[in-house]
């Protein structure tokens, strides 16, 4: 089995960076199985995901990752990754998320991103 | 398929309500394959898992939840569910919180986890 801890800090490290600074590269990350709930809304599909990720409708974001956890799933090759951190959009102030993935393999072994759901943590 | 959003909602009833009144009787949601990250420690297997709920010094814990998303996982009948909320220990002030679970199905139908993840959003 593939260290998972490495995994899951590598796909941490890139996810977030890509979000900054291309987000339409994330591309690569999903299938058409893949399933993201973003602040309960919910969308299913690369093509679905990435134009979520287009609306949104802010010019700067940047994320700092305060904590990751990472666990193998019941799914062979799977991993979940659960993130904390804290988000800068534009010129307003941090705000605290909370985010998980659930990474898949694909037969040629590479990962996409089966499951993930993101909350700001506001409540 | 079973109503996975159904299932969600209901684990996430059961699972906060048993904490709070009897933390041991959540030794039937766990098996030897379980795996608890809680606070960046690391548990696994129902024993380690108990073990370490009834270690939590406090008499009184009470979860308010906020948000709870609920996706169908890659293993069959498996299912992600992601909670926001507020946790208020013996007399302490309330504190944000996230978990999130992932739920396989035993042979005979039922339910248990397979992975969960516990934070504090305190960072």
């Amino acid at each position: 089995m593939a260290d998972f801890n490495s995994v899951g800090l590598q796909f941490v490290q890139y996810y977030y960076n890509q979000f900054q600074v291309n987000r339409a590269e994330l591309t690569n990350l999903f299938t058409d199985q893949s399933m993201l709930s973003f602040e309960g809304e919910h969308f299913r599909g690369t093509q679905q995901i990435i134009q979520k990720f287009q609306s949104l409708g802010m010019q700067k974001i940047s994320h700092q990752i305060v904590t990751h956890d990472v666990q193998p799933s019941s799914t062979p090759g799977g991993i979940i990754i659960f993130v904390t951190g804290l988000l800068k959009m534009d010129e307003d102030a941090p705000m605290k998320f909370t985010q998980v993935f659930h990474l898949n393999q694909t037969p040629s072994g590479s990962y996409y991103v089966h499951n993930t759901v993101f909350r700001l943590n506001l409540g």
